[in-house]
């Protein structure tokens, strides 16, 4: 396994590669790997015949008062995780030579970002797609895979891919949970033990939401008061920034679910720690 | 020569040709081509072994008020001149296979874009630097030639390669001018045969910037009063837009010229009909 710093030595690397005919999948990260990343590694081996995981902490992504100074950072596990995979590149670059002092080019998604995450982190989308979109210039893929997760990124990922005309194919990898139903996340680190255990009141007012919806619910309104009532008794401490159903495809809020599959999401915060988790339903 | 109108077929064109180890340029235009775009095609034919010639007049770059419906448009003349240059291919697209009704993501250039043209022209280099990032996808230059006349936009789009890391190598072309020094553009065909006749007046009074310059003027406001009294005197109907001099680099406006090359700039309207030129002054 090659770990490559320079943005100049992956590019030429990446196109050096495919100029001998390779597949190339990509897994952009920011590190502190789980199995949720592992599981994308695996799709990416299956569907490529090299793989590059970059593991960059986005300083463009995180808001003033978020937490990039602290999110966490294990280089030498994350390092022995990607060769374990099989990953043939990790591509780890010093903020310093991603962004020049004068940057002044951006990425907007204009629509997608808007609500959910966006309405509560201003700037963070643009920070997203600008990295991202700099990370494919840089490592080439055909191929590149995003946790289901982040489903408001999945969804801008995919919108950047198609509306600027980029040749890659984008491939989702289902959210990887904890026994208990916690989505694995970095951030998970941040929890108490207390904290950890409530968290696992977001998937269960998923599923009981699933549960509701199964049963015929359709309305927002009802769904999303089901949201609130479960984590109310599993995660006493839990405090909502969001919960919203929205349309799966222009992720504008809907007031009832008709014939096109919707996604209630949710952002809560247990004491500091921010989560988020999400479930589509699809009539 | 090959024509190409579906953007999916010109990326899979562009990726083959890649793929079999050919060296690609691509001159983007709005067609309507002239002595200009021609000098462009034949620096990129002297740099790659596949030219693409771009023609797209891009409604996502014209203001509400501005002259989209009635650019100048003759595909057969283009089309002829490009194959008289020896092109691969035109890649000829429409609006609706370019932009998406639910079109929602842009490349913002938020320096350099500021001043000059920006100031008059919201959104102008914002759909300029989209549309250019979407062709660069579609057609995947090794190289691409930009008219040096448009100097605010190919700084601009120097700038968006270097933040982006696109792997593509920007070529500038020298200006052609008509006998008289208008410089070439398409837009020359709405002047009246007055408007032409003074029209001359921008190159004449960029002229007289450059003879000050050299007799040792460094003053911005002494050369940007230069250029309004030649224009006065050559050009009475011209209305300036803006006559600025900034740094050729950051764009920034400066008060007078030390040590670092600067940028003369103008726009005039001559009737309804504007136009730009520059000089570099290079101390």
């Amino acid at each position: 396994m090659e770990v490559i710093r320079l943005p100049s030595k992956m590019q030429s690397w990446a196109l050096d590669q495919r100029a001998h005919g390779f597949t190339l999948a990509v897994v952009p990260t920011m590190g502190y790997l789980h199995e949720g990343h592992r599981s994308l590694m695996r799709i990416a081996r299956r569907r490529a015949g090299r793989v590059i995981v970059t593991i960059f902490v986005n300083p463009t992504q995180f808001g003033p008062n978020e937490d990039f100074e602290r999110y966490p950072r294990d280089w030498e596990r994350d390092r022995a995780i990607c060769e374990a995979e099989g990953v043939d590149v990790v591509f780890a670059p010093d903020v310093g030579d991603m962004y020049a002092p004068d940057h002044s080019v951006w990425v907007e998604e204009t629509r997608l970002s808007r609500g959910l995450c966006g309405a509560y982190r201003p700037g963070h989308f643009r920070g997203v797609a600008t990295v991202v979109l700099k990370l494919f210039h840089l490592t080439q893929p055909h191929v590149a895979v995003f946790g289901e997760k982040d489903a408001q990124q999945l969804r801008i990922i995919r919108r950047m891919v198609r509306d600027l005309n980029l040749p890659i194919e984008i491939v989702p990898g289902p959210t990887v949970r904890e026994p208990d139903g916690l989505a694995m996340s970095s951030r998970n680190a941040y929890l108490s033990p207390d904290e950890r255990r409530q968290a696992a009141g977001l998937w269960k007012a998923l599923q009981a939401v699933q549960a509701r919806f199964a049963q015929g619910e359709r309305r927002a309104a009802a769904l999303i008061e089901t949201v609130r009532m479960e984590l109310a008794r599993t995660a006493p401490s839990a405090v909502p920034q969001y919960i919203e159903l929205v349309d799966d495809e222009t992720l504008e809020p809907i007031e009832q679910i008709r014939d096109r599959p919707a996604l209630l999401a949710l952002a809560v915060f247990l004491g500091t720690t921010r989560l988020i988790d999400h479930i589509v339903l699809s009539p």
